[in-house]
């Protein structure tokens, strides 16, 4: 569930006194996401979502998310758009958090990952990686290549009892992979997180993107590993090819991908299947039972991981 | 967190067939309510609340409860109301369970209850209890004295492990109310659930009652003994009198308790706060660590039975 804090009326009164967005109409939490407090807000003169950052945000992260949100809401992309308070600023405090009001999206995020979905994802995907061009400041993602040995390290000692042999499965795999990873393919601005729950859809085409809080500076086509991973596989772990290949060739209708990016999507995709085994690992390692967050279960990851570590060739993505 | 049913967009699109309220714009999962998956829905025509019944909530009960909802939205009560699909029908079947659309209602439920909000609240109860008198058919209070022992035989062998002395304290409790309980009040329909939670307020005013799944043909007064505990406690298990006068005055500015009413208060007020206690520690104790539920602490309601059961007269409660 996403309600770590709740706001009383008196504070979200005195706090939208700070907005010119009118008066309060209604105010229920939302179920989505996991990182954050979300409410779906509505005033006197529309409909908004106001997020309080919990913890695992870093506050001073904040202004790079918003001036991305903000720079892609300008160019063409539907995502949330950060709402300024009388005095300029998005970023304000509530609740003895940082918090900000953002845009309403319409739309619904597919529960179930058909093909159709695939192509107006693909296309959404490149299209958000061209708009970035022009945000000029970056953040580098604690996420990549570079963050997987730590997390390793902390995963290490209690990895056999999620299951037998893991720790040794995900050190040979972190290897091989570090030893193959891509350093020199185009950058830019990623969502590094692009999973179902983060896509509207309305009508068949993509009508939001959403939850930019994991968005850095990193290789584009890392950002097409993720969406591999995220909305390619069938519930038994079974990859889909036509799922990929829809997304692949969407991507590359707006932004083709060069060669040594082609050359690279298996090790990028098991790059990325790694990165959430871990995170998903260190999360089911050192998540209290009882605790208000639902685990995810790090085997999903590892089973991706071991599809790509055979997949030998950008074909086994439809490529 | 409140959803524990996904709905893929091709089954909700197929659902919302059903209806005459327009086409899907948005749809997002609540984070409030424990008992039903809940959502909130806006189609071109407006905005509603998807409910999805889960296994909490006897199907049988269901047209009883969407009647009642139906009553009193039809008598000037701002409740939900049930939306018909193009048959007629309310009630209907998602994801192989019972649901229904009903109306959205604005405002925001209090976070942190104040003086202000309970003179709304004791004059919305009265009103609910007027206007729920033209609705015919009855509900059997499963939590009534009748649903305590049974309740208490299950959390007899575990309860000592929540607090030492538990078990006897508790049966002790049982008994003497039990002994004292009143028969012969006005009866109707009461909500028997009316948690800040359930409350939503606007501009200082009441503007909507939500969550009926707990309605029930019972004692009048019994609803007021709930908001009574629900409202007028202190963080810290203080009983707030001020509340409690603001509350009471007000309904019976609008339906007068009877003096054999006011007697009852302090044993109503005891076996609603016994009530809560059972049916919070059966939950401690049956539901396993790490469930999507959070657990309450059931000690917060043996805490306020313990200040009921020493208030030996209405004066207590300001009357």
């Amino acid at each position: 569930m996403a309600v770590y804090t709740e706001v009383t009326d008196e504070a979200l009164a005195a706090f939208l006194e700070e907005y010119p967005i009118g008066g309060l109409v209604a105010f229920r939490g939302i179920a989505e996401g996991v990182e954050n407090s979300n409410f779906q807000l509505r005033t006197t003169t529309g409909d908004f979502i106001l997020t309080l950052y919990e913890k695992r945000v870093d506050p001073a992260d904040l202004p790079w998310f918003l001036g991305l949100m903000e720079h892609l809401a300008a160019h063409g992309i539907t995502c949330p758009r950060p709402v300024a308070g009388r005095d300029g600023q998005a970023l304000r405090t509530l609740c003895r958090r940082p918090a900000a009001i953002t845009t309403f999206l319409p739309g619904v995020w597919p529960r179930v990952v058909r093909t159709e979905h695939c192509a107006p994802l693909g296309n959404a995907l490149a299209r958000f990686h061209l708009a970035g061009a022009g945000y000029a400041p970056t953040r580098h993602n604690a996420l990549d290549p570079s963050g997987w040995p730590p997390l390793m390290e902390r995963c290490r000692p209690d990895a056999n009892s999620v299951a037998p042999g893991l720790a040794a499965e995900l050190d040979a795999a972190q290897t091989r992979i570090l030893a193959a990873w891509p350093h020199d393919l185009p950058r830019g601005h990623i969502h590094a997180d692009l999973f179902p729950d983060n896509v509207f859809f309305l009508d068949g085409k993509v009508s939001g993107l959403i939850d930019f809080y994991f968005a850095a500076t990193d290789l584009l086509a890392y950002d097409l590993a993720v969406c591999l991973n995220a909305w390619c596989f069938e519930p038994d772990f079974e990859f889909n090819v036509t799922r990929a290949r829809a997304m692949c060739r969407a991507y590359e209708a707006v932004r083709p991908l060069s060669p040594a990016e082609r050359d690279a999507l298996p090790v990028l995709c098991q790059g990325a299947a790694l990165r959430f085994a871990l995170t998903r690992l260190y999360d089911w390692i050192h998540t209290p039972p009882g605790a208000l967050v639902t685990r995810k279960d790090p085997m999903e990851y590892v089973h991706r991981l071991r599809f790509h570590l055979q997949a030998g060739s950008p074909g086994a993505y439809g490529l």
